[in-house]
């Protein structure tokens, strides 16, 4: 087993810790394709490439961190398990790396998790502690408080979804890859909530080619990145109530940083934007992606950002939603 | 413009045959990625793998034998148009390929076709022709018919969907990419309508690598190659009513001897036995497939097709589906 103990939760993330971080997590994730398609590429007036993160294992590109971090962990602080907070992508993603490692997975999720999400959790062996909550989705307080009891019963190490250096390195192996498939990106475009992959994503781009631009992309709905960006401290998401659930989170205080130091720009769309977008993926793309992902898709269709003429990198983040339940198909009550 | 006119509808096809077509197709159509899935793989016993070709262009295999036969008319013959038949499928193909060459396509069409692969011909700028039928569904006398008109009013070329060595030669090229990319595959299974995907698939596989099967797999409601296949002469399908709106056609008299030459057997599975395939793949693969390209991964899940412990290719043929009418959603009346 492949184990490094010299990264922390809070190291400092440079291109090396990246490329570490992708090196470790190799053997156990995808390489994931990047797709082209004419009809969108006409409808925008730019060359759209997607790196296919909905194809990644357990559908969401939320492996790369969480492997990343739990390979990164000692023998000793293994054994004990890990610990994280998710309504269901983080949750999946450090059930299957715990599993892989042979170690065991605690996670504390809301009752509001889609039954999907649910579902890989306990594909993948993990162990789900319900977060008890005042409303139907619970604050961060009432998140690190399950998860301070679990760790306070287990001593097990916890794995931030994406305030963790271990987690935002991991994420930023993505955009590794990504400018090795498309080498002449100018602009990459990714989702945002609580900015580990858009921390990761910017400073692997900036680090790795300097005048590429970076532009995160997020709802209308749980807009507190781009009113965190633009005020220049964190404001928190007081009541997210999007559609894209894998964005309803605040930024952390090591994502917002990176995410002043590297990012050019954060842009908005509305509820109705995300599902035509998600709509349109699924039809032309072929691909499953939940709302999350037809977050930046939404952003260049619905001309709120402009890329006329540009080669653009779209990360679709992943792919897991309830097929009983399309938000084109029934009426969406979140 | 690269133009061969070396090859006819009724040329013999070896394996330099689909060599060459894939050489003057390549600029045209995507190099599809293949997929892999732990857990498909779990739930199977086995190691799958997936040739994307709902992510080809127009969503579909198809375009593989349409810009085959549409780049090797010599120009004379290509200014006069070409002339096909098609419920949805070969329609984009052989109109987005015309239109690539710029020469007019005619399509005949039954008024039954999905609205989605209606919206694609129109996309790609084919001439819809409606056939006249007493049924709902057109007879292959009917849609003859329509096509035979078409031909006689403009000199169009015709290319038919499977029984034309060109069309099969073009579906061949799939599978060289594919053994190209996983060299040990042991097994390789494809869907079978008209033939013309599993005719090419198994001259090509077993081409390259004799010891490989290949088996054709096809709904218990269209059974007619499998009959045809243990009768050993063609049995024509008479009412095919199955959800696999691809595979209701009868096999010609071109494609069959290749798949009593090339293909070891012929599996059927169950119409819900395709829709649950066709939901799991959505869900677990992250891909829109058609109930059509579901068909060999039900053979594998309803466990009539052994596979244990082998390296099995399956050929995802295509991804155009009505997303707002989905089978496990909607009670299914076809």
């Amino acid at each position: 087993m492949t184990v490094n103990d010299d990264a922390t939760s809070s190291s400092a993330i440079d291109l090396p810790a990246v490329e570490h971080a992708h090196a470790r997590i190799a053997p156990f994730i995808h390489f994931t394709p990047v797709i082209a398609n004419s009809p969108l590429n006409d409808k925008v007036g730019a060359r759209l490439y997607f790196k296919c993160e909905n194809l990644q294992r357990a559908g969401v590109f939320k492996v790369r961190g969480a492997f990343n971090a739990i390979y990164s962990l000692t023998d000793a602080q293994a054994e004990r398990g890990v610990v994280t907070s998710s309504s269901g992508n983080q949750a999946a993603s450090v059930s299957l790396a715990a599993r892989t490692r042979g170690i065991p997975a605690y996670i504390a999720m809301p009752r509001v998790a889609l039954r999907s999400k649910v579902a890989a959790v306990e594909r993948f062996g993990g162990n789900i502690v319900w977060v008890d909550a005042q409303g139907a989705v619970p604050t961060s307080a009432e998140y690190e408080q399950t998860a301070a009891a679990i760790q306070a019963r287990t001593g097990a190490s916890p794995v931030h979804p994406y305030n963790d250096s271990r987690t935002i390195a991991g994420q930023g192996s993505c955009t590794l890859e990504f400018l090795g498939q498309v080498p002449d990106l100018d602009l990459v475009l990714a989702p945002v909530g609580g900015g580990g992959l858009l921390a990761g994503t910017a400073l692997t781009a900036k680090l790795l080619k300097p005048g590429i631009r970076v532009v995160g992309c997020e709802p209308e709905m749980a807009d507190d990145a781009q009113r965190s960006f633009r005020a220049g401290h964190i404001i928190p998401q007081l009541q997210p109530r999007t559609i894209a659930d894998g964005l309803r989170t605040s930024l952390g205080d090591l994502t917002f940083p990176l995410i002043r130091q590297y990012v050019d720009d954060i842009v908005t769309v509305s509820e109705d934007e995300i599902v035509t977008a998600m709509r349109l993926a699924w039809e032309v793309l072929k691909l499953v992606i939940e709302p999350s992902s037809a977050v930046p898709l939404a952003a260049l269709l619905s001309g709120k950002l402009a890329a006329r003429g540009k080669n653009v990198g779209i990360i679709l983040s992943g792919g897991n939603v309830d097929l009983g339940s399309l938000p084109w198909l029934t009426k969406t009550s979140n």
